[in-house]
């Protein structure tokens, strides 16, 4: 048990914050809001941008890139997106720094130095990329585009925690153009399924596909899709949209291209995109009292072999063993770290690895290994078990596939365990100060969903899909409702 | 041959921006000095990166990430920094904007979101990074500490040229932290060697390894190594920088360790770094008068192959074959697109792949296929050969390699004939005009190398390591010097 840590029942957020530092995953920086995503978090961000490459890839998209940089003006073009983008963002407005006056120390922006028109550091880049796509696009030969990049973005947000809210952030964003809108349409739906499949198999969190209510939708979007996950705490944290934004990035950027039947028509757009938030998802998830708990294919260190052993014989017979282990192991693309460091103690080692959230932990003692025997830890949930040393590897493997699937299960029992259908407004208010998704009907105004907001704190995470046709009334307003829609508190 | 392309001989400059951008790699963007990295050119630069980055791994160092903005005081830390870094830079002082007074259209930044003190988007990271290295260094125990970072950077350029030059560029940094000189000093040679090893073995660049003189170095190191490699026009590019900071950084950001012998002492800095630059030096060192020439290591398409047919039998039988041939070398780990479109004409398709520099092309003609024959054809050296269609898989195998080795040994023979050893101011003069690298005796002095480059434009590229021991009078000053430094125009 890790000393001096804040356990999740005491204060949740403490909790999140203490593990994220402890487990070296990142750090606030100097710089208000920006954080260092440090080397063991960046191998898990890594491991989760190879695998959404790949899918991305295999789904015909290319990567690219384009100006960290936009003009001022290219937000005024689209009128919602620029109420919902172009306010808290950084603004360049000079590009070179001078001694100051006076002799002075320190430098200031030169006012010689004075951009035209500012720039601001892309909090999303629709608009750039749409005003790009006017020169690539002409026929509908040249259709689709699937483009996609890795980039970081910038978002002046007030209240800043790491990686779940912060001012600069790691994403990637998906811009696809199209002939017709049920091709975009299409589109949108392929990446949510894309985005709902890798947090389902890489990060083991069960999520629910749905649509936003206009309130939550991306600002320029006809229709937003998400996926919502639930956190331990109950709280509800979307995990990725996908965009159906019609024509109206093609209608403000003028991208038309000539259709098959020769005609001059507008563009169909979609955007996507998933975040550095996606490891605030992995964290909340499956984290518990002890330290990180990663599910094993996104883990950067999959298998962890400590070493126990006094003399120089034992040394070697346990090194031969945990030598021969690891190159099997390794041979099955299984990352596996032999920690034999002798200026460590093992229980030092045992509480590093577990606080980490390495998922399986072999212990080579001495002792054991003359009868045979190495002990195998799961960090899932904690058990040991005493295996044959020549069944160790295929026993590792196996153990790796479970643990997968058992925090899968454990994250989807929990959900379950923490939903709710609710049909009474004071029901609603006494649940939502507990947690969980609120399965409830709701009038469809926009009215009505601020009011629940203003008073509650609950937001509407999505319409899902897989709603059923149902008749009932409004949670709030008692007017008539033909399905559910899921409310709750939200990161 | 590509129509209305521009030849290098005629104007070299034009040719290089004309098939930048014909080739799909790149383009200028609405944002000055910024470009867009089209998907072809952006696969090459991931072909890169993936290769660049298994290195780094295999050398001991993790990704990271810190933040893109810097706070303007890190600049003043320290002195020659500063001065290097701290002018043309982008500027942010606002972070929100808001409507405009007095009911005029359009945005502008709002006075009461300025900031207290600037942000500068990093131009490279040290400052940021060695003031978060102190939270993460005490002992000797914490050390080396051995980060790289992929990330975009933003130096205010004043002529841009696309990946040679561009206000916002893609690169990585690599930024470790040492106990002793020596061990510093030797990371800064082990990256040096590891760029060399990937310019020579992935780019096919033949370069020279050496220090750079201190008029050229990085500001705020003790030394810059550098490579550099010689373009078709003769003139010198960078193509990847290792700099020994000595104790600079460490002193500036108060970064402390406690050695083995329980001394208190400043650590040592290392910072190396590759650029999209690399993307220009490619181009230029292998493409020609017909576009653009890739190295299969490099190449994201590294093998295409083309039908020829007229009937529906004919077709099956070639489809048949190409299929074979491409399933057979994707087994070998080749990248292979059979381009069967029946929308474009085979002498168009030929023109294209030509272009974009694919290193083999397979012509599968319905009438060769009869007599069970193939074509191939190389874009390095533009020849044809017929083959068997039986060996074909195994010969595309060893083509490849061969059109590797043969781009690597034409640039080579190239520098040579391209380098001159020079005694004289007049034959200086003259030699320069018409590009190399000129190898001279120099008199060790700033103001030699910088009368020297007033007059011809010309710069010491480096002091190659391994010039050898030699008495000669220094080609502008007439003063002793003990050894030959490479001069040359540069980008």
């Amino acid at each position: 048990m890790a000393k001096d840590f804040t356990k999740r029942a005491d204060n949740y957020s403490e909790w999140y914050n203490t593990l994220v530092e402890r487990a070296d995953l990142a750090e606030n920086s100097a710089v208000r809001g920006c954080m260092v995503i440090k080397p063991y978090g960046y191998a898990i961000w890594e491991k989760m941008q190879a695998a959404l490459d790949k899918m991305f890839k295999a789904t015909g998209h290319q990567n690219a890139y384009f100006p960290l940089f936009i003009p001022k003006s290219y937000f005024e073009k689209e009128a919602e997106h620029v109420e919902g983008f172009a306010k808290e963002c950084a603004v360049v407005t000079h590009h070179r720094l001078k001694p100051k006056k006076n002799g002075e120390a320190g430098l200031e922006p030169d006012p010689d130095a004075k951009l035209e028109e500012e720039l601001i550091v892309r909090p999303t880049s629709e608009t750039i990329i749409w005003d790009t796509y006017r020169g690539w696009i002409q026929s509908w030969r040249d259709l689709p585009v699937l483009c996609n990049q890795w980039a970081n973005v910038v978002r002046w947000e007030m209240r800043t925690r790491m990686f779940l809210r912060t001012a600069e952030f790691l994403w990637q964003e998906g811009h696809t153009a199209h002939a017709t809108s049920e091709e975009a349409v299409e589109e949108t739906k392929k990446m949510l399924n894309v985005y709902a499949y890798f947090a389902e198999q890489f990060m083991a969190i069960p999520v629910i596909k749905g649509v936003k209510s206009p309130n939550e939708r991306f600002a320029g979007a006809l229709d937003t899709y998400c996926i919502e996950a639930m956190m331990q705490d109950g709280k509800a944290l979307q995990a990725g949209t996908s965009h159906f934004l019609g024509q109206n990035f093609a209608k403000a950027f003028d991208v038309k291209f000539v259709s098959k039947e020769n005609k001059l028509e507008y563009v169909w757009a979609t955007s996507w995109g998933v975040s550095t938030r996606l490891m605030g998802a992995l964290i909340m998830t499956h984290s518990d009292d002890n330290g990180l708990v990663l599910p094993p294919a996104l883990a950067p260190l999959q298998v962890v072999i400590i070493p126990i052993y006094k003399t120089d014989v034992e040394r070697d017979k346990v090194n031969q063993t945990a030598e021969n282990i690891k190159s099997t192991l390794e041979a099955k693309g299984i990352s596996v770290r032999y920690d034999n460091r002798e200026d460590y103690r093992s229980g030092w080692k045992f509480n590093e690895y577990e606080f980490k959230g390495v998922p399986v932990r072999v212990t080579i003692g001495a002792r054991d290994l003359e009868k045979g025997l190495v002990e195998l830890a799961r960090r899932d949930n904690l058990t040991k078990e005493t295996i044959e040393v020549t069944n160790a590897s295929d026993h590792i493997v196996k153990l790796l596939d479970d643990i997968q699937k058992n925090l899968y299960g454990k994250a989807l029992a929990f959900r379950n365990s923490h939903t709710f259908k609710v049909d009474t407004w004071r029901d609603f208010t006494e649940q939502i100060e507990k947690g969980g998704f609120l399965l409830c009907h709701w009038d469809g105004t926009s009215e009505t969903e601020e009011k629940i907001k203003e008073e509650t704190k609950a937001t509407i995470r999505c319409i899902p899909f897989d709603a059923t046709e149902e008749e009932g009334k409004c949670i709030y307003s008692g007017k008539p409702s033909s399905r559910r829609v899921i409310f709750a508190r939200a990161y």
